[in-house]
């Protein structure tokens, strides 16, 4: 037994005792603040990432990676452009680049000064801008259609203001604003969306305003004993993650899109981070939020550990794409820093060995904070991605027959990895490998290091620059996602591999597709599959367009599947024609009278999720 | 390495090589099926619980508990009523015992032939009652107000119908029905909410149909490789428990209410079980549900583990309290049943201590499937409970002297009991219970061993009836619950217990109002906590009301103190004044707003979580 001096002397054992927030007064930006020249330069405004980083292929063919920020920074590839010709059955030409044709004309402002006027009743000058690139930028993210759009053709409608509210009352009086003057709102976080829920219908007459978040980045306070924290909905994630770390914290979402995305993206797309196992996804993390809506400010007094108070608004902004309303902060909840960080890596025969290692891992209390299985495509991509030819391919090519491939029955061509990160206390960890080491002897893993593991995850990053790489080279390429249960999963892999196999040939289409999957996450019912599409499409008048029709049979075969409509990227304006597939009419027309009756001005007219109402028999005849 | 073979000789650990549902065709009704006279006669009317099982005084004036269903069963507690008399400050006089006058006036029923003659294209003619009795059943929960009402008093306004489909299609076809004949449907699930939402609006003049979900019992499918199951909404707790563990699962969704409550129950109020730490609250462990909506049947294709598929009907469901539409189905996760389940107890020298191992315990992976904690008032209840003299009461009292006593700082009179159950496989429960071990020694903790921790969990079910009983000697009582971070929970007990005790001085009241607390879940952000009220009202004309204003001075406390409106009870019609306490008005306007949306005629018109809507100041003038 500890005696009461033994337990007062630690005070953090008695939260009533050391009940307090820090910082209590002031609060702290974290993040870059978009409006301001030398920040926003940073990013590039065409593409994915930072200006300053991102492929390139030199003159002798080599492809190369630019800038310091990441570990692959300042290599090249000596394999990529070799592999990636392989792969799509073609010759990719240095001399015949398609090369960015960057800025693409820019729809001009519509304007409305009585607007204006009473905007900067809110707002200081500073805080409106019109400048074309920076309105262009507002009304896109980072679909291949958008992006081909941006660098090759032109949008046909962006936003025609974009403002910088600096504080979550702004953005209230905004809302009333914008209602009185019959203006369109567009909240606008990290633009980092696949879903085209930026995209400005281009029917829309009104004015639309494109609502910056990127100012409102603050931690107004961390709760060190409740172990929850009050962040304003522009601040990045990557961002939260480093503030959050000096206090001995950590949110535990890590989307891919962490350098970029941002807290109310999260929540408006309903958002997944690589370690969800460890820590959940966005819903489980968000305690409460505020959001400013046409209604006023929705918020509470406080925020329970759990509540049931009703029918829950907040409930109804997860996945709400900006459609309700602009989420302005919320309280999340914080996790201690774990205190051992671990990556590893286990090489599989085959995709269903590695499935069959994910399916034994499912029970776990502890599980590693993320478990990813590459396909034997995505796993070669990623050797490929190797700044020197010795690599793990070449290893495995070497070892083929040798003593320990024959052993573990690993060919190059069939082998899968699966990349792994353990997460929390000495003995969590512990837990953790001593059960990846027992599941994975049982599907003849071999244990590929630690190495190749912190790889693959620090690949994660730098990958997302890969297809506007890709799309110099006259290559279209994006990746989708669905969830899936366990039993439907690897059926669901092959088929829909099949399906747009099946559609290329169908269409004569020139090479062939690079189909891929992963797992990124799993759960005890299922899993969640993303998947990669790549051709090469010199020959082709209208790319994007066929691409369109690719993913769209890819869609519709997941739901014929079994798999779901997305399982965190959303609905946007690209996945809204699946919505009748999955729903029932009544749920279709639930979302859509809940959205008339809390926005009845449709002041957030960005027009995600919109059902188009099917037209009756005698129209269509 | 596990070797191909190996890998083969066990079916289970490829789940695609094992899909498959069971039972495949057939399916199962789970638990009683209601408007069967048998099965009926089974439940008390009245009050908590079944007939046959129920608290009474013998002359001697000795306590028991009668029946065979529960281990108490047959017992005498010789210390009950003298432990009452004590805590309330007051004699109870067994000649003077205050008998139910059940039942009460019912009101006749309205009548609408062309509804009836619908109903009937539904439904067969047994499935329609008219009986006073059934009728009133139907018009309450266990609000004390509402059990006191209907053996002493009479409910103003009851169901005038009471229908009980058998199949989901039904259900969509009774709204229709309704919708067309301007009916009001109000689902019936157990009967168990304490939140007055079955409580029939006085003022309604249209027809009331309460659609009882007991003969909706079915589990249509359990798949035992993605560990799912879809069942019905009117499948009850307990039954739903014994028949997935014939299949080797568990839902692990235990409501103290598990006998009685059913599946759409939980989902209408987000319910939260007893081993929520290991399993989830209702929210978690659902992934799909079936409503019957005023706007038709809504439903999806099938149910992703997780999906970002815009604004979720389903989230607007939980804690709809009957509002929105009839939940008829849901499916559910499942977890294999647990290797191992063990009882333990710790007796804590303060409730200060007891809290402080819960906060302690807060980080675990795989945490106890429950940690209680009693204050002392609960602990002696408990103690009072104990069917000898000698319990663990009466030694305490023997060892207040003894060295152990002294070393453990164990006084009865402050000593606080932790109830724990460990579930899991062999190597989670030895990790839980070495935690609670470190933890509990830390905080002066003397372990009480699992006989008095199975003791506790057994006392939930019986001490259900123990209010009903109190009644008969004039004693009112009610518990109220709520969630509350973890720096403000003592604080908030303390000044909860106060202000209770503060009010009753004011209003002169007779003896001394007993008012305990239990911590009964955790969170990493903080609690739920229990409150229990009661008093004896000997000398008051209307005990109810004081009652009360006395809860309602208690949950206004309890806000002010930063706890939530309700952490699982719901708002029903006795919380709905405090919303706008809570919410900002656009939030309690978003809420109502939906519901006027999703259900233009108030087909749903139980007319629970209603804001009243505040006078202007002239009128109040």
């Amino acid at each position: 037994m500890m005696h009461m001096d033994e337990a007062e002397a630690d005070p953090q054992s008695r939260p009533e005792r050391t009940a307090r927030r820090v910082p209590d007064r002031d609060s702290t930006p974290v993040g870059p603040t978009r409006g301001d020249a030398s920040v926003d330069s940073a990013l590039r405004r065409n593409g994915w990432g930072f200006a300053d980083s991102g492929f390139y292929a030199n003159a002798e063919g080599v492809a190369g990676f630019n800038g310091g920020r990441y570990p692959l920074g300042g290599s090249t590839f000596p394999e990529l452009l070799a592999w990636m010709e392989g792969a799509l059955g073609t010759r990719l030409d240095q001399r015949e680049r398609h090369e960015f044709a960057y800025p693409p004309r820019v729809p001009p402002p519509l304007t409305d000064p009585s607007l204006i006027a009473d905007l900067k009743t809110i707002l200081a000058e500073e805080q409106l801008c019109t400048d074309s690139l920076v309105r262009l930028r507002h009304g896109h993210g980072h679909a291949l259609e958008e992006i081909y759009a941006i660098n090759y053709v032109q949008l046909s409608r962006v936003p025609d203001l974009v403002v910088y509210p600096s504080t979550e009352q702004a953005v209230v009086e905004l809302v009333a604003v914008a209602r009185r003057h019959n203006a369109c709102l567009v909240p606008y976080g990290g633009g980092t969306n696949v879903s085209k829920s930026l995209a400005c219908p281009p029917a829309e007459r009104r004015l639309i305003v494109s609502v910056d978040m990127s100012r409102l980045n603050k931690i107004l306070w961390i709760d060190p004993v409740n172990r929850t924290a009050s962040i304003q909905a522009g601040a990045v994630g990557c961002a939260i993650q480093d503030e959050l770390k000096r206090h001995g914290f950590t949110l535990g979402h890590e989307p891919d899109s962490s350098e970029f995305s941002t807290l109310g993206g999260w929540i408006a797309t309903l958002a997944s981070g690589m370690k969800r196992s460890r820590y959940g996804n966005i819903e489980d993390l968000v305690l409460d939020m505020r959001v400013a809506t046409s209604l006023g400010a929705v918020s509470r007094q406080s925020a329970g550990p759990r509540e049931s108070a009703g029918i829950d608004v907040r409930q109804c902004m997860f996945g709400s794409e900006g459609t309700l309303g602009i989420i302005t902060g919320a309280v999340v909840r914080l996790f201690p820093t774990p205190t051992i960080q671990r990556h590893d890596s286990i090489v599989f025969p085959t995709f269903e060995d590695g499935f069959a290692f994910l399916y034994a891992m499912r029970d776990e209390a502890s599980p590693p904070a993320s478990m990813r299985l590459l396909d034997n495509a995505q796993f070669q991509l990623g050797l490929a991605l190797r700044p020197v030819a010795s690599g793990l391919l070449h290893r495995l090519r070497r070892i083929r027959n040798s003593a320990i491939a024959r052993l573990h029955h690993i060919d190059p061509e069939q082998g899968v990895l699966c990349t792994l990160l353990y997460e929390g206390t000495r003995q969590e960890v512990a837990l953790q490998r001593k059960s990846v080491r027992k599941a994975s002897r049982r599907f003849r893993g071999l244990h590929a290091g630690a190495a190749n593991g912190r790889r693959g995850y620090e690949l994660t990053y730098t990958i997302a620059y890969l297809r506007d790489f890709a799309l110099t080279f006259h290559i279209v390429a994006d990746s989708f996602e669905t969830s899936v249960s366990w039993s439907r999963a690897l059926a669901m892999c092959t088929e829909v591999k099949a399906r747009i196999r099946a559609e290329f040939e169908r269409l004569a289409l020139p090479g062939r597709p690079l189909v891929a999957c992963r797992i990124t996450q799993i759960y005890g019912t299922g899993v969640c599959v993303y998947f990669y599409l790549a051709f090469h499409h010199a020959t082709l008048a209208d790319p994007v367009a066929v691409f369109s029709h690719l993913e769209s049979c890819a869609r519709a075969e997941v739901i014929r599947c079994g798999g779901s409509i997305s399982h965190h990227h959303g609905i946007g304006k690209i996945r809204a024609e699946f919505l009748p597939s999955v729903l029932s009419p009544a749920a279709v027309e639930f979302a859509s009278r809940v959205k008339q009756a809390v926005d009845p001005d449709n002041v957030f007219g960005i027009d995600n999720q919109r059902v188009a109402v099917p037209q009756a028999p005698e129209t269509l005849g």
